[in-house]
This record gives C-alpha cells, structure tokens and sequence, in this order.
C-alpha cells in the first residue's frame, strides 16, 4: 500500500553498498538478468502492446463488456484439477510466509513427494488462466452483478511451461465472455467482435468455427461414439501433418477401416459454410444432437451474414480445440500467412461456476493472445506509425536564463495535450539533438539570446531539417491539435 | 502462450463435476474465496481504477515519459537485501517447479532455518516494488536506452505484510523516475506532475518537500550528525502525535537538552516557503552541504514559481520519509481532510543501479499510490459521473425478425464509436428493462410490429422516462458523438 520506496536502514543499506564496490570485480555485483521464460518490455514495445490492448478493449466496450480484475494469486484450491495433471504441474506455487514448514513433522519433511510436500508448504498460486479465475469471480459476486453477465479482462498468466520461442511463463489474455444466456446471438456477437478486432489491427484472419454437437455427430456416424476425444486429438493435427497422416493415425487409433474411410469423405468435402451444412444434414441424418448442432451453426452464419462479418468466417466441421471443456460452438482464428499457432479461440461452455456452487449457468467467451498478435503484426510491419515517440516537442536547454524564457510555452503546450520534453542539462546541442533523434521527436525549439531578445524561439521540423523563428502563439498554433 | 483454454482430458473433467454434483452439501463445492489481502475488481471499481490511470498516463506521456513493463517474477538474488530484513520477509517467494528438492539433503531438510531451506527450494519472487526492478533494467538495457531516461511504470506489487484497512497484498505502484541526469529541473518536473495529476483528479494537495542535507545540516547544527536516523525516525511521527511527543521523544533517544532546545526552535517556526530558507539560512550557517541543500531547495521553488505550481508546494525541513535511501530531495503528498497517509511520493537517489553494476547513476522520481488516490475518491465523491456504464444504448430483443431489422441500426452506431448492445435473450420485458437500469444505460431502443412497418424504433429515454419513434437516421445523429 505504502507509495514510497522502503529501502533497508541507512548503515545498513550503504554498507551493503560500499562492501558491493570493494568486491566489484568478483561476484557480488548482482546480475542484471531476470527468470527464464520473462520479458522486459522497452518503451517501444510497451506502447506496441498498449496499442494492441487499447484496440481490443475498445471494441469489447462498445459491444457493452465491462471490465473486472481479479488478484494474480488464487488459492490452489481453485486452480488444482482444473486444468488436467500437466495443467497442475505448470501452476506456480507461492510459498507461504513465515514459517512455512509449521505442522509439517520431520518424518513427512522426508517422505512426502514434492507435488505432496508442495501443497503442504503452499496455499495460494499464480492463476493459469482468466477462465478459472472468472468462474469463481462471477459465483463471489452473484448478487452484486446483472445477468446476463458481460465481462472483458486483460491480465497476465503464469505457466511454468519449458520456454521457447513464442511461449513464455508470463504473457497476457484478453478474456471476452458472456455468462447467463443461452442465446445465440452471443455466439455472433463474438465474431463481429474478432472480426472487427483483426479488421482495426489489419490483421487478416479466417475466424474458424464448429460445434462440438457436430463433431459428436461425426463420430456417431462413423460408429465411434465412444472414441470422440481420440478422433479429436487427431483431427487438431490436420493444419500441421495433413489428411493423410490424420487418417494414419485414426488407424493406428483403432478405428476400423469403415470409420476411416467416412472421415476420409468428410475430409475430401469441400464448399462454402451453407454446403457444407446441407453435405452434414444429409450423410449425418436430423435426428440427434448433430442436428441441433447443425441448426445452431445454421443460425449463428445467418446472423454473420446480417451483419456482414459472414466473409471472415469459415465453418470447419473438423476444427476440435479444447473440446474436453467447451459443450456448444467453438471458435478458432488463424492469421492469413502466419502459422505460430491460433491468435484467438473459445467457445461455449454449459457448466463452468458448477464446481463453486452455482451450476446450470451458459456461457460463450473467446480469449486473444495478445503476445501473438504482437508477434503477427512485428513480422508483417503492420504496426502504425510514430508508435515509438509520445513526445511532440524538445525544447534544448541553453541555460538558466533561457530556461525561464520558455517555461511558461512549456506549460502552456502541456495543458493543450501536446507532449512537451525540456532536455534537463544544459549539455552540448549535439547531445541534445541525439536525444531527440534518438526519442524520434519531430520538432526541436531552440532559444537563443537573439530570439529572446525578439520574443521569438527557432522551431525546427527534424524530419525536413528546416528551422524557423516563431512567436509563442505562433508554436502553440502548429503543435496544439485543434 | 496459448490462447486456448486447456482443460483436463473429457472424461477426467466430467468425472470431477460428477464426483461434484453428487457431493454438492459436503466439502467438494470449492469455496470461492481469494487469498486474504487481496481484492477482485467488479466492473464499477475496475472502470474507476482505469480513471485514475489514464488521467495519471496522460500527464507522465505528455511530459515526455515512455512506459517500460518488468516480469511479476525476479530472481530472489535481485529482490534480497534491497528492502532491509523486515523487506525479506514480506517478499512472496515462488516454489521452484518440478522437483524443488533436487540437490536437498535428508538432513538439510530437517536442520535448514525456514528461510534458509526457503533460499534452497525457491529461487524467483514477486516483485516488492517497481523501484529496485527499474534499476534493474536500466542496467540490462542500458546501451539500447537514451539518457537521460524518462521511463513510467504502472503495474502490481506485492507484499507479505499483514492485511489491514487500507494494507492489501497486491497494489499497484505509478511510478516516474528519469535516470542518468543531475539537473534540478527533473525536480521540478515532477512537481509540476504532481500538481496537474491532482489538480486533473480534482484533491486537494499539499505536496511537501525536503533536502536530505538540509536534514543532515540541522542533525550536526544540533551537535548530533551521528544520530541522523534517529532524529529522522522520530520526525517522521510528527504528524501523528505533535511537536510535544517527538521532543519527548528525543530525549528518549538520548538528544542532550540543547539539541532538543535547538529541534524546538525549528519546529516552532512558521512561514513562507523562502522565509524558511532564510531563517534555516542564518541558523545552519553557510559553509556545508546544507548550504547546497538550501540553494537546490530554493532553485527548485523558483522553477515551482516560474510554472505556477508553488502555490502547492511546502517547503517542511522537518520532512523525514525514506531518508536511508535518498540522497538529495524528498517529496511526499498529503491530501487535505484525508489521514489515511501520503498518496505519493519519492525524492532523489544518487546510487540505485551501481548494485547490478552501474555505478553513479543518478536519478529522481515519485511514486502515486493508486489504492489510496482510490479511497481518497471514493471518499470525497469525486469520480467523474456515468463511470458505471459505458453502454449508451440497449437494444430490446423482441424476436428472430426484429432482431434482423435491428442489427444493421447496432452495427452502424458501434461502427461510429457509440457502446450498443442487444439483450441476448428474448426475455421478458420488464427483465430486459431491468438489465438496462441496473447497467444504467441512459437509452433504450424498442422494435415492434408496428416499428418495423413504419421503418423506425421506438428510443425511450431511460432518465426521463420520455419515448418517441425516430428514424435509423435520427438515432444515429441524437447518439453519434460528433
């Protein structure tokens, strides 16, 4: 809570500093380095990421989500055994201050495993996701909130995922969801999201979906009912490995020879969104969950349609995703160009508060990846320009005297939101100017005695070298945005 | 990395709802708690605390601060020993993953201190601050940086100490700090900053300042330049218990009789910021390094007058704050009527990035406290009004045909940056109406058989109560901002 800094008590602080010194050339000046799998980010790739975030969170607010943040810690109690045995092995355990090994006996200090030890000595971790976090959240605040519930939240996670290239322990989603309605308006809803999202960053995408119904449907109709999740885990290979090599595999998975080849006439099947519904209708019959699936996917494409967001989406009765958990419509976005891995996806989920008490309760939500929209729009110089330089104007120091000659336009520019610098030390003028080549700041405002003198500064545009002699008023004109 | 939401494989997490289900009036319905001292944010909070944000951004933006953001996590040998002992302890250490007891011995196990096995079995932890990451930084990306360096940082900090009102385990810092320049104009910068931060948020401040040697001039004036930090300690406490109680105090710590005279004698003067100066002038005498605390004091104020912000400033040679780790000016702010502690501050440090490497770097900066500007707000009603909704216009839902006839009118208003939504469910009226009151949207747009005949809606002015049939046209022009 406390604003200021706390550092240690004096002695203690310079002495820790004066024994660093005498030792500078051996260990005990600190490594500069931070945990494997963190990034720093600098100032352009901060206002890179804030551009992407103001982008995203102006779209979920003018669909009417609300913002809400929940603590980086949650009680492991609500992270465990959601996530799957590898999700529990990637959550970061926080050690509980004080003593943490009170009421651990000496005997269990030696025979407990470390994943039993663990939950001995810690309590609370660093959640994994936004989805868990918003289940409990929406189950402690039910009667505070209006259902249906909209919400948006952009927050970072944390897994202790092994680090490589594009997967990090620490990165940001962009959580959408919609909590307490069954409408499928929803479901449009969050593609005219994507769609406007992508279309506002200029990223190209196909927004992919399916329903999980269908996907249960098709393995009804290959005889397989019982071997969906397998089939899934197949089909989520077909970008990667190919037609061929998913019906391979669904061999090697056991499935008969008659199984296969109705998948590999799925497969083969193309059209447009439409088509490929009337092909499903007709080999999947009308009289189980397929068709409630179909009828939905059917009415969620005219709702795209209406609203003209159809051209950007792609039924794909094979797209599986995270199908263990989502129940209805699932949604993926791929970048035209890129293949990192999907920028965006969710899906419907019929009973997530469930295990905090409140069960029955739909929702519809999609989640984008904010580091790889990063990543998209790096590689394919989508970012706009002048991104990398908030300030407007550098006024040179030339000294005291000066100084108090151009506070007062200072001021001035700053109340009219015009970012103004005063390079703070009265260096020389090419330092100056590096700093303000360096900063990418486009007008420089030299003050000389002669342009006191007149009451004039010397404005210069650093793009074109030209510098002229202006009045304060005359300043205020060009810079100030009207 | 991973945008998608990864969950336990099907069957394992149906097996966990049912297991769930069946045991829902015993333990296995998780309480959803959170860890104490920390806090969830519902929309109305978190829209408030985005307030305070974007106001404090946009006045370190526009005086030409770039924003940088550091990973959650350090590595503890970054974080230890910077905070002090007491620091140490309320530091949130992260369990190593996987085997976090490789290279443990059996007896090690059980004859290492807590903190000692702590130091075996953990090597990250949560940031204690943003100051100590920030020098970091510096140091990690000095040669892609330009100094002087004027960076921001707005992001949570954590801390182990005991939860109280107003003391949370998570809060977010503001800080501002420019690196690697000397000047006594950063000083006035941030002066200017923290009046225009506060005058934007609309509280009264005062914003206090000192010199450390103006503090150690008046410890040796005393006869005491050895007891500088006691002196302080008891300073600090002034106003909390009066000039009485730290005289008392004094000679507790064992201030001869003359030295509590003396300490007297300045507390009980009383006047203009540069009477002080004078008074402290011809009491310290002019030879020391008070003397170069009281000219950078009194140029500082100068530069305050030249920008119209000393009206806020107070000069209070007897400010203490975090005197073991500045090295030449100190701020602090205290909002009027409000004693729930100082809101911001910080001051100068001659040393911070020589532990990582980089010796003599100075540097200036303040810190806002973002959870107190909060209670200071919420106290004194001073949230701007309509921060509750961002939602313009609800859309009823009367059916699939009017949907389709209203979708392209939401369409348009979003597409010009109006917040519109449709209620998802085709509920009753009077649910629907409620959902807009609760959200306090301020218009709502009805559709009947009648409407669509007609081509127009019907909008209802949901403070008045007033409702007319207008055109898509005029909708759009009474709610497009212009």
């Amino acid at each position: 809570m406390l604003p200021r800094r706390i550092f240690p008590a004096e002695g203690e602080f310079l002495s820790y500093l004066c024994s660093n010194h005498a030792n500078r050339n051996t260990m005990s000046v600190l490594n500069p380095s931070i945990p494997k799998g963190t990034r720093d980010f600098t100032p352009v790739e901060a206002i890179r990421r804030k551009y992407i975030f103001s982008v995203i969170e102006n779209v979920f607010t003018r669909y009417g989500y609300l913002p809400i943040e929940t603590p980086a810690m949650e009680n492991l109690t609500t992270l465990l055994g959601k996530y799957g045995d590898e999700g529990d092995r990637l959550i970061f355990k926080i050690l509980d201050s004080g003593n943490f090994l009170t009421g651990v006996t000496e005997e269990e200090r030696l025979s407990l495993t470390p994943s039993k030890l663990a939950g001995r000595i810690c309590e609370k971790g660093l959640r994994y996701d936004l989805t868990v976090p918003f289940a409990r959240f929406v189950v402690r605040h039910r009667n505070k909130l209006s259902f249906p519930f909209k919400r948006y939240q952009i927050q970072p996670v944390w897994r202790a995922d092994r680090p490589q290239k594009g997967r990090y322990r620490e990165f940001y989603q962009c959580d959408v969801d919609v909590i307490g309605s069954r409408s499928l308006l929803n479901e449009a809803e969050l593609l005219m999201i994507m769609e406007e999202v992508f279309r506002l960053l200029g990223i190209k995408v196909v927004i992919k979906l399916n329903h999980r119904k269908i996907l249960a449907g098709i393995a009804e109709y290959m005889g397989v009912p019982d071997k969906l999740t397998g089939l899934t885990q197949a089909l989520d290979k077909r970008n990667k490995i190919g037609d061929e090599k998913v019906l391979a595999e669904l061999r090697e998975r056991g499935f008969d020879e008659p199984a296969v080849r109705k998948m590999e006439s799925f497969l083969s099947f193309s059209g447009s969104n439409n088509e490929k519904i009337s092909f499903l209708s007709e080999k999947l019959g009308n009289t189980g969950q397929e068709q409630t699936g179909l009828d939905e996917m059917a009415k969620i494409l005219t709702y795209a349609a209406e609203t003209g967001v159809d051209k950007s989406c792609e039924f794909d009765f094979t797209l599986a995703r995270g199908l263990d958990y989502y129940t209805g419509t699932i949604f993926e976005v791929v970048a035209a160009g890129w293949d990192g891995g999907s920028i965006c996806g969710g899906g419907r989920y019929d009973d997530l508060t469930g295990i905090f008490g409140l069960p029955d309760v739909s929702g519809v939500g999609v989640s984008f990846g904010a580091d790889r929209i990063y990543d998209v729009l790096a590689q394919t110089g989508k970012f706009p320009p002048l991104q990398d330089s908030s300030t407007q104007v550098l006024f040179l120091n030339f000294g005291e005297k000066e100084l108090s000659y151009i506070l007062p336009l200072v001021r001035k520019l700053r109340d009219h939101n015009v970012a103004a610098e005063v390079y703070p030390d009265q260096a020389k003028i090419k330092k100056q100017m590096q700093y303000a080549n360096q900063k990418n700041i486009p007008f420089v405002i030299l003050t000389g005695e002669e342009e006191m003198s007149q009451g004039v500064v010397s404005l210069k545009n650093m793009e074109t070298g030209r510098q002229i002699r202006v009045t304060f008023e005359e300043v205020a004109d060009s810079l100030i945005k009207k």
